[in-house]
Order: C-alpha cells, then structure tokens, then sequence
C-alpha cells in the first residue's frame, strides 16, 4: 500500500521543553525521524541522526564529550555538525563518515526541530507561539509524548471545540457552543476559527473564573498555524460590556496552546499550556489549571486523550473508509487542506491543489 | 496473500448473554465486525455499527438516550435502525448519515447478530440451542470471550471426542472412545456423530455421576449445526438396560452446548454450558459441574483452552501447511465443509462443491 | 521483499547445555524451526519436529513413553526417527505420517542440533569447544536464551574488542586495545584475529588476576568457526616474559567461550562461558567470573546485551540502510564472509563469490 504522507517534513516542530534538554542526551522521534538532542556548552542545542555511521548504535546511548558525541560501541566521535572526528584505531578518518545534523532553535520555551531539508530551515519561521513565554501571560503546561494519534487528529479536536460539549460536559462544556454560529477565515499560513457566544449563562470553569453572576459575552477565537501550532483566544466577559467590539477590560481571558510533532504517522507528541492573564500571581491557580487538564484521567485533556486514541484505533481497522464531514469541521479542514498543500509542495506540487 | 474467508456473513452468531446486555453499551466484534449492542426500552436488543458515520468514535463510548445512542465526541444522535437522528450546530441532516444495523435476536438465553445481509436474516434460523433454557434441562455455563484461535478449532476439539483420552485423562477420558468405531451422518446444515460404547466401566466423571456400580453403556451424540453450534448428548446408563434402544431410565444424561462466533479470522468468542436431567435442584452440583469446566485453568475447558490457543500458534507460524486428517476426522470435515459450502454460497457458488 | 538467510541450515547449532535436557519434553526453536529435545532411555538425545502431523499441536505439550512422544491433543505416537507408531481409533497407520527428526549430539557439555538435510550431518563437525569441557579449563557459563538480535551481531561483537574500551569501560576496556594493530588470518571454515599489546598496565581485571604490580605483555586471539562459535585466548603475562614468543608461564590465561544459535533471523541463543587455567579449585573466584558477566544487568555480558538488543530495533528500522565498516571491523566481515559461502552453498553457489 502506498502511504501519503500525513507531515511535510520542511517544518519546524516542538522536540522538547528547553528546561529538558541539557548536557544529557535525549533521544527523540520526529516524523519518524530518530534525533538525539543536547545542548552544547555554549547553550545552544543541538540535534544529531540517532545512529552511529558505522553499527548503527542509537548515539543517544553514548555520552557527550565537550560539544561532541562519543558512540558507546566503538567510540566514534561526531561534532554538533554531525561529522565524524574520531575513529578508533586508524588515523585517517572516512570525510564521508557523518550523520544528519537537524537545525535545532529554541523558543518561546520549546525546543524545534526542522527535519527537512536544512537549506530551507529558516528560524524566523518558528509558529508563533509567544503566549508561551511572555510577561503577559502566566500557566504551567504539560507534554503528552507519544500519543497514540495521528497529530492532525489533536487538531481536529482543538479547531472545533462542539466537542466540548459532550467530551467535557460538566466543565467547560456548554450547549451554547453548539448553537451558535462561527466563522472561518485562513491565510496561507494560518486558519482562525472566530465564535461569540452573547449574552449567555457561562459554564462552571468560566462562571469561577469571572467571579461575578449573571450572563456573559464568550469567545472563542482559534488559531492554527500549519503544520503544528493551535493557540486559543478564550475568555468571558460580562454581558454588553463590549469584549466582542475590543473591551475585555470586564472579562477574564486565556490562551489554550498546543505544540504538536508527529512521532511517526499515527503518533505525536502534544506539547500543551494554558496560560491566563488575570490573577497572575496565583500560584494555587495556575497548579489548579494545570491538574484541570491533565490529572491521572480526570483534567479535560485527559477525556480527549481517551477519544484520540480510540479514534486511532478505529482508523487503523478501516484504513479506506473516508471520515464524513459537518459544517462544524470548517475549520479543521481548511487546517488540513494547508498541512496538504505543505506536503504537496515537498512532492512537487499536486493536483489536488488545482482541483481544489 | 489472499485469505479465503473462514465464516459465512450470512449466519446468526451469538454475541452476548441475554444478561449481559442492559441499558449500559456493549461494544463486541463478530466477524470482524464492531458492533455495539444494548437493549431498547421495550426489552428488545439493538446492534449497531460501532464508529460513527462523523470521525469512527465507537458509539460505545458514547451513552445511551432513550432507544438512541449519543455519540460521546461531537453528540450526533443514532436511533435503533442506525439513522443519523441529530447533528451538533446544523438543522439539516445528511439523510444519507446511518451507521449500519444488525438484525438481533434474543433466544435461548442468548442475543444472537447477522453480520451479512438484513435482509436474509430470519429469525427462524436461530441454531437449535433450546437445552440452554428449557425447564427439562438445569446448567450454569460461561464464555470465553477472545480465546485466541479460529472458531473452527474449537468445532474440530468438540466433534471428535477422541481427545478426551488424552487432554482429560483422569476425568471424562478413557480408552474406550478410542476403541469404539462411531458414525456420521449429516443434512445441509447439520453433521451428526454417534458413538455408543457398551459394557464398559465408566471414567471417573460418570461413574459418579451415576451412582451405582457396574459397568455402563456410554454414549455421545454430537450434532453440528452450521456454522456456529455443537450440542452434545452424552451420558451414561447401566449396561444392558436398553440406552442404545431408548430407553434411557436407569441412565443419567446431559448435554455439552457450545455457541461460536468468530471475532476475527484467528479469534472467537466461545458460549458454553453444560446442562443435565437429573438431580436439577441440586445447586451445589451445579456449581460444581460449572467448575469442572472452568476454574482457574484446573476445568476441562481451561484444558482444551491451552491445546487451542497453542494449535492456532502453530498455524500462524506455519501458514501453508495443510492438516493432516484421521479416521476419527470424519465430523470436524464434515462440519467444515458445511461451513465452506455456507461460505462459497456468499461468494456465487464455488468449484470446491462440484469437486467434492 | 525478498529476504536473504541470515544462517546457513546444514550446520550444528547449539541448543541447550546436555545438564538442561532430559525426560521432559523440552521446546526449542533453532533457525525457525521448532523443536522438541528430549533424552532418550539409552541417554542419547533425540530431537523432533515440535508439531503433531495430524493438527499440529506442540509434541512439547505432549508426553514422553519410552523413547517415544506421545502427542498431548489426540494421543498419536511418534518414535525417535519421528515415524508415527500409534493412531487413535485405526489399525492401519499411514506410512507417510511422520515429523522431521533431526541429527543431535552432545559434546563439550552442550546438546548440537543440525537443522538442514540430514544425510550432510557429521558429527565430526560439530565445531571445536573443547575449552567447555576439559580438565585444563574451569568455568561455569550461562545463556542469553532468545536474545534479540541478529547472532552475526554477537559475532561482530566478539570479533572485535575494541568495543570493551567504551562498553566495558572500568572492568576490560583499556585504550590500548584502540590503539594496537591486530592481525586477520582465515582458513575455509576459521578466521583469527591476533592482537598483542605489550608492555602496557593491564587493564583492572586482569590487574587483579595476575595479583602482581608492573607492565604486562596482553594478548586477546579469537577465533571464529562458522558459523556459530567463536573462542578468545585472552591473558596477560608480566611484561618481557615471553608469552608473545610461547612461554606463558608467567601470566594467567583465560578463554571466552560463545556457541550462538539463530533462534530466528533477528533472535538468537548464547551460550557462553569463561574458562581459565589458574586457581581452578577456586570456587569463589568461578561464582565471581560468572558473575562479572552476567550479574541483573551488572555485568560485562549484560552490557553488551543491552547494545546488541538496541543496534537490532536500530537496524529493524532501517532495513535498507548498509552498514559502513572500519578497519577494525576486518575480523567480523571475514566471519559474516564465510557465513554468506555456507549460505550460498546451500542455494547453488553465488555470484558473490566470484567477485570476491
């Protein structure tokens, strides 16, 4: 069977939190691509093939000598570049002996990598992800690596958030969602799924957070940047009092934001946050929203982890059967539709494209 | 490869017992086939497709709303016929949104599904299983669900008894059956074995059973019917006093019932009991035959379950060579020829037949 | 894909030590042929086919009657040549019913099984591990049963020590071994590689055995016989003494010890030992070697079980990729060379060897 690619590989994707990475070596899988990471010893981190030239030993295995990787089968030597320095037991060292180097930037707290080509890797190009680390913004996230899903399925679910209504009803879910209209715009680059919800009774999470009775104004104003970034603009303020024409000053407001590298074509691993920008110093807050999504099966992120994986696994059992879609995939489609079109212009373009 | 299938579609196949099945929904795979089965408000059973026509959620992980099922990620709405009756945020729903349904049937203290065709599906071609719920016979069985060999293997294991001698000496086994010629007859759905083994000293099982000293006339007549169940009238009764003609009054009598459904090509689910006529009110009896086939891998069945599960390892691994067969064959063959005929029918007649 | 044998079958394989068979059945698989071992009553070891003619279970699972296996489903009886001798329910039994018996012998303490053609087996071949089993040698081995990798990779280990520098580092490994020049000499069936690292401080371990302080002269000659065994001649003596010239009498001398036998293409058995001409009534000091080895993960073997196991998923995920050779690998690629002519021999001969 042939198998389209689900990734483009000239892309920056999210490896590793930066405080992760030091002067031990992390093995990692990015697009089915083996990297061993560490930082060097003037900060900056670098990423290696996982395998040694010669036997094909995962480096991640050997140890780090000054900016160098000693193999821990027969102590090749490779440079942050990925050429080989050492050899044991001869002089003249193969000047074809080397490994991929990955152009490795860090972030807004993240790690990327660029699997690609390393001519196009321009770091400029990092998704923005600023809500991340900013004076702004203030939330303590997580990682779910290896998930055991597709990573454009984690997109999926975060472009339409209808789900939450029968995913996490109880907390942030509410039947509002589901009745009120949005709207999808996109970019080359980008999608934006916008939803005002006026004049409603918020659901539990938001009604504690705004601390006020009474009705209120609520959006939800995704954005995704192709191939791998969701960061959601959602928030709450009182009825009438203009948050949805630019005054949020009587709301609350935060940001879900999710980082996402395949690992292989039916796993990923989903660098996540939420981050507010209201009772900033909180410090009992920020650990309740960060056990809100991910607490031993009971944080909302959790239930979605549940639904991932089993929709992986229905996949799986029927690899022809096409999903069908609603209206409320809008933009989860358009997100795909640039993922496609990333992955087309790796191939030479596509005639999807010109059909589409 | 190509795979010859192993299992008709168009056949009923037991998927639960009656009991196991409530308001709560039961996700169960038959012939490859998830599906997901729960009872309706008016006691009947339902059998739905279990993925979603939207993103293959199972509906099983959704819950139930009436005699409709909701999906647990975006709430689209499934009555009992599979039709798509709501759609999260659109007032217009695709008419052509439907899981598939299954026809389901409760009988003989089992729910019994077609995974073929619907519109070939008559209730009146349950399989004969009325010793399971029948005040004349008295049993408590159980289920191995997932035994991990094709359904087939289990039909060889019940239709020559010969292996008794050797995977339960000690128990029902004795030399005799191997000794004693036995006779197959058959009809289009069934294949009959009889063998009656006269004036011999009972194995330790029947002989307690019985009560009384002195040798016995045994027998064991085990019927087929395609392609899924096995009833086995076995008993004992005092030598000479007429079993064999009928008259089976100084005997004691009981029968061994399986119903099989295949999950997979190389797994199956397997329904069994053992039901007697005699002392029917004796629970501890009861009890006692129950663990006699299953206890913790000390029963007969646990027995059996060894020798399948390792002869189905040893076909895996040995994909094209053929079985062997002996004389004492003569009812699995036949059995799986019905089978094969049931099969080939599916697929518009086949050679096989004309070359029997 | 086509895939090429990794192992010849017209050679001995060991498969168990002679202490571990006896009168059970004992499963094997060797070259991914299943076999069962068994001990027969004039105390000769037999070796069958480890599946029933008639349905294929497991003859492990079955029982031994004399020198006979008595098939644990259906009772059918298989002699130590592997005819069928006894058929449930028939008088006459099918000449042709009958399993693979194949040769076996027990020598240096280990039970040999040849998986090919029979007629070819020569008991004189079985290759030379007279250091297990002589008076000379004392040593108490072990097993890596199902290791997995590729046994051509436990070779390449073997074949070169350069690997002790940085996997054994602390116990074997020394620079000098990268540093020292060694020499490949080879016959049809052997190839030996010699290396002499004289005047140099020994390494901790042997620091320790020879118990002396100064310089040693340090030889380390292995030699494979294919396709399976490799023994290293390993000690040191005091510097200057002549142990290079033939007069070890001032050194202490040991032999590394390994039989492999392909379990499949990516699994294998090891059985291994160490065995030395000094201190032999010294049991503490055997538990102590056989501990350095192998010891929960502790010891020198269980080092190098961890990077065998790892280069295996290494090479499983590249199937296509080469490996690329250094001059330290001349020993190992002379080894894999004449594995490859047994191999080809078994398939008609190989262009290979003509471009050689």
């Amino acid at each position: 069977m042939v198998q389209t690619p689900t990734y483009p590989l000239n892309a920056w994707y999210p490896a590793a939190w930066g405080h992760e990475v030091g002067r031990a070596l992390t093995a990692r899988t990015i697009c089915d691509t083996d990297m061993v990471l560490y930082r060097r010893t003037d900060g900056a981190v670098a990423a290696l093939e996982d395998a040694c030239w010669h036997r094909l030993l995962p480096l991640s295995m050997g140890r780090l000598e000054g900016d160098q990787v000693v193999c821990g089968y027969h102590g090749l030597v490779f440079d942050a570049g990925g050429r080989c320095t050492h050899m044991p037991a001869q002089e003249t060292i193969n000047p074809s002996a080397c490994v991929r180097a990955y152009p490795a930037v860090e972030k807004h707290r993240l790690i990327w990598v660029w699997p690609g080509d390393p001519a196009k890797a321009d770091p400029a190009r990092v998704p923005d992800f600023h809500w991340n680390d900013n004076d702004e913004w203030v939330g303590e996230g997580g990682t779910f690596y290896s998930l055991k899903c597709d990573y454009r399925l984690v997109a999926d679910n975060l472009m339409d958030l209808t789900h939450e209504t029968y995913v996490h009803a109880g907390s942030i879910g509410d039947e509002a969602i589901t009745r009120v209209p949005f709207e999808v715009t996109h970019t080359d680059r980008t999608v934006t799924v916008t939803r005002w919800m006026e004049g409603i009774h918020p659901p539990p999470f938001w009604a504690r957070m705004l601390g006020r009775p009474g009705t209120v104004d609520r959006w939800q104003i995704i954005r995704f940047e192709a191939p791998c970034v969701i960061a959601g603009d959602v928030g709450v303020a009182m009825a009438g009092t203009g948050a949805r024409r630019g005054d949020r000053s009587r709301g609350v407001n935060g940001h879900f934001l999710a980082a996402l590298a395949p690992e292989t074509a039916t796993t990923c691993h989903y660098f996540w946050n939420f981050v507010r920008n209201f009772r900033k110093d909180d410090a009992e807050l920020t650990r309740a929203l960060n056990l809100g999504h991910v607490n031993d099966g009971k944080g909302v992120y959790d239930q979605d982890y549940v639904v991932l994986e089993a929709q992986q696994r229905a996949i799986d059992r029927r690899a022809r059967q096409p999903f069908y879609d609603l209206n409320i995939d809008a933009g989860a489609l358009w997100a795909r539709r640039l993922i496609e079109r990333m992955i087309a212009a790796e191939h030479g373009g596509s005639p999807r494209l010109a059909a589409e």
